[in-house]
């Protein structure tokens, strides 16, 4: 199938360079990027220079006539202007930005600080988490794939939601990433001397990733959702760990909450429930696992949720290409089982 | 004032030889090492090979002509040995390790699995926390050094129990550490390749940090406190952060709030308020300082506090130096006073 | 073809199960460790807990019935044990360790400091160096791996030996290694707050790597070799690069220099000659590839030459599988075409 | 004595002010940027919010004012028009840049590419290496603070040179650097995600500390020195590893080359030869000494030379104020005996 990839020097989008050239189903038509049009694939990416790619222009005709599947790989609002005119081509679209994930395009507004797409838009964009929305992604046209936050945090959140374990308005999830999740943007404050050795909590006046987790976890908890989440930036590349903490409405122990994530999770192929140990960044670094633990305190009754992905597989390309699968109706796995790198 | 280290050959021994040269007022006279007796410091530690010392084997009736006040980096257990003996010789003793933090012995004995401290001499001790309980340590001969995790903790967290700001029984703990925390162990969880890159909760079930952060909370609280409590550990070598999060009990802006920890601190050297940004580690690497924020959410009514040191330092021996200042009478910041390395 | 892995829980262990997991033609029938014997291999590595490997006793006659080929990625000694009664039952041999570098059984004894195998295998072992002597690795029954440094050293070294453009007798090599080259071994000198921003010498004053970069220099120079080696680690994980220093013999540009490797390495899949920039250890990540820059010094008639790879797998597992596609006639990148990760 | 610090908001800048602080002589009487005019100093170091000191304008005459001592921590161009206005005003100055080391204009043009100093002023500066030049230093009113490289290479080059140990017609200086010695410059190359978990080379084909190095080797060498130089980026803030490797001109041990170094600074406080083991950045950290160690390799007849400091004290802001004690006939260690910060 081919594909064309808009937004391709950002680090999400190298990353669904690397996974297209290895996916059975798909092929690399077009690399498009409006900042580096002209450049050789390897001026932006060395280490891609086995590869003999060149970035084009964005011209929408060029991808109706060159491409079947369109990810975008784009900063914010982007998206919500060149998605419509794709998908008047009849493109099949996976957005990777934040553009087409909120259904309240008041609440767009308010969080992103930029106007929201259309409503229509909003309205046919279908959220891409495949292991809760499965049904709705295999005929979607116009594919929101979720944030690296919000998938880490759902993944671990959901069931407890769905079985009406825990107390949701007093949720607390504390998120902890690697610098990639800022992408390859130039900004004194990414700079190494000054993320290395430093850890350091940002955005905590509000990320605009509370309202995406808000609205999917209220479409499982059927009752109003308000979270209390703060990012912190960790000095590693790559990983994304959520810790969540809620009180538990009746007593269960550790073990029956695992059991309880087990069957939930039981045909889903990319999470891993731990059952001994607790996860860490490094045990999915480079692949598309979510790794989830749990503990139940029973001092206090609450419960702990540890989840863990790679925001730049699990939480963009890699689900991405997850979401491709599901809608194409490949293997859920096509393109997607390598082994976490380690170490 | 002559000064002998017990343990010096951990991280916490080694912070406590660089502070106590730097020192107007302290004398390093012996440095005991039971492991090493008989090396010269700089073979456990080549960056201090401008120093001269040797180590020598631990010996009270020696430690008794040579030395009035007695720093011990001990692990668990030794100090409750050795510090009736010194007390015995009228030595004044500073402990850094766990063994005289709690009053309870049964509650030692529960979290640190080992015996107790006999009664006698728990209740002589003083919890050295010195911007909150300076009185009884001005007079204390038993100073117990806090734990880094707790240090970070109540400075934060007093304020808010000390003004009935918050519901003290929803209270969570997400605390991180960098790998200095764990001491120089040699174990394979420990290898540069298994943590860099990699962020990790440990101890998820239990830390025992837990019940000496609850009890000199319960002093502030004038009740009971459960705190859940998760510690994580970050891919870098020093800083401690701790988020706390927790439900206001009335309506405060973040602006009220940070006016009540300037005035709270408002005569603690070591305390900076952050009034502008937040806290990061590296802020306060290599220093004394505790940095801390405050953020109010006004769509939960949750508030988030973070509080931000130096393990190594306020965490451990910059925070035994300081309880030696107060207890000798001296000046707060006498040796104390390097502004952070950065970067 | 069923394989055996033996020593399967050191990193260059858990990196050939990843590779043999996704190589079209490789399947793993057994993971043989003596020191982790009946655990699941997720005990060991977590980050495979997708996998349902058992580790394994070492039985030679069982790996007699369920084996045909065997990667040996054990400490010195031991392969120069288990090979011969390996080869008595006709297995193909692929060993990551140095018992079969060094042709001559007293150099290894000087180097490596205990008895070296019987001269007969010493013979018949091949050095498996795929780019410089594919001829004798493709009928070869024991192939010796390369070590790390070697592999980096000699494919940016061979080329001006090949093509008598240095003198030799004034070569400098200095080589900078990630930490897993160190493997997993439990040691102070690795821990994670050691090795963390410290960059390091070791083993100035003679690495067991020297005789197999001279023995293999020898054969293309047609001279004496020796070379002055300093090896150092450098706080990341994976990635070597070596900085070679030479005197040409004659005037070259650095154009004609990079055509002349282009040349010599125009079928070799996994070499990437650099003409512009430098190499750079990110740039091959995960990845099978080695990348080779060249500078030719105007002022002072001196070449440098950089080659950087991933220790773990062209300098390691990658090479070992290379060894093996090569040696059974399949394809060179069969199973190796993995993009690097980056970041 | 009143001190002002030009260019204060780079990293080199604030390891000034951090001295300074601590100085028992140095009173910071003016911190200027351009810049950052009328910032708080918290804003541009928030490590440093315990002090109360805003940034000024450049205002020559207030400097003539208010200070006595200026340090130039500017960028390449920038001192060579402020010195001589500041000299005609009869202060003294100590230039961290780069713009008054190198004797020859025409030299400084080809390497700084940028016009030069006049010669005027380019004969008065004195190259500010204290253990070598301490005569010069003593009475110079314009002191040219050696660049951090040529620091360390040079401690490291010139007893060898002085006791014509070595043929310095084959030297090689492999050098490897933390990221703070690009300072802080918000380039894509030097982001964390691109730094770290990797090892490059840069200015493979010139740096401009290559002239400088053979200047003052070819003082004490009394013939032309050609060297061969290439430094590399190594993931970790602080720390400076120089590898010189040459050719002995005689039979000599390491144990009668080690004695010789001991010799040569046996006066000199901050040089600490390294008998045993070998040096690591690490154990310089923080603090102004170099610790140099010594190997001869007997196979080969070459030398090697380790010499490590940390690049924004020995090699930058410690060296300044080591020249600023020896100018004023401090004594040589006053504000400088900060142990190193371990780990």
């Amino acid at each position: 199938m081919k594909t064309a990839v808009i937004g391709s020097t950002g680090y999400g989008g190298a990353e669904l360079i690397r996974l297209i050239e290895g996916h059975p189903h798909l092929e690399l038509a077009m690399l498009i990027s409006t900042s580096q049009a002209g450049d050789a694939l390897s001026q932006a990416y060395p280490h891609l220079r086995h590869l003999a790619y060149t970035f084009q222009e964005l011209d929408i005709a060029q991808i109706g006539q060159e491409a079947e599947l369109v990810f975008l790989a784009t900063p914010p609002g982007v998206s919500g202007e060149l998605t419509p005119q794709l998908r008047a081509q009849g493109k099949l679209v996976i957005d990777l930005s934040g553009d087409f994930r909120l259904k309240d395009g008041r609440s767009y507004e308010d969080w992103y600080n930029r106007k929201a797409a259309p409503d229509k838009w909003l309205a046919e964009a279908v959220y891409g988490l495949p292991e809760w929305f499965a049904e709705e992604i295999r005929t979607a046209d116009l594919i929101a794939n979720p944030g690296c936050y919000p998938t880490a945090t759902l993944l671990g959140l959901l069931p407890l939601l769905q079985h009406r374990m825990i107390d949701q308005r007093a949720l607390v999830i504390d998120a902890k990433s690697g610098v990639t999740g800022a992408g390859r943007k130039v900004d004194q404050s990414l700079l190494f001397s000054e993320v290395n050795e430093n850890l350091r909590p940002y955005k905590v006046d509000g990320h605009q990733h509370i309202p995406e987790i808000e609205q999917a976890a209220e479409r499982l908890a059927g009752a109003e959702v308000r979270v209390r989440f703060v990012p912190h930036l960790v000095p590693m590349n790559r990983g994304i760990l959520v810790s969540l903490y809620a009180p538990m409405l009746h007593k269960y122990t550790t073990t029956e909450v695992l059991h309880m994530y087990e069957e939930v999770y039981e045909d889903a192929p990319f999470v891993r429930i731990v059952e001994s140990g607790w996860p860490s960044t490094k045990a999915v670094q480079g692949s598309n696992f979510c790794d989830i633990g749990v503990h139940v305190d029973e001092r206090t009754g609450w419960i702990t949720v540890l989840s863990v992905i790679d925001n730049l597989m699990k939480g963009a390309a890699g689900q991405a290409v997850q979401n491709a699968n599901l809608r194409m109706g490949w293997a859920a796995t096509a393109g997607l089982m390598q082994s976490p790198l380690f170490p």
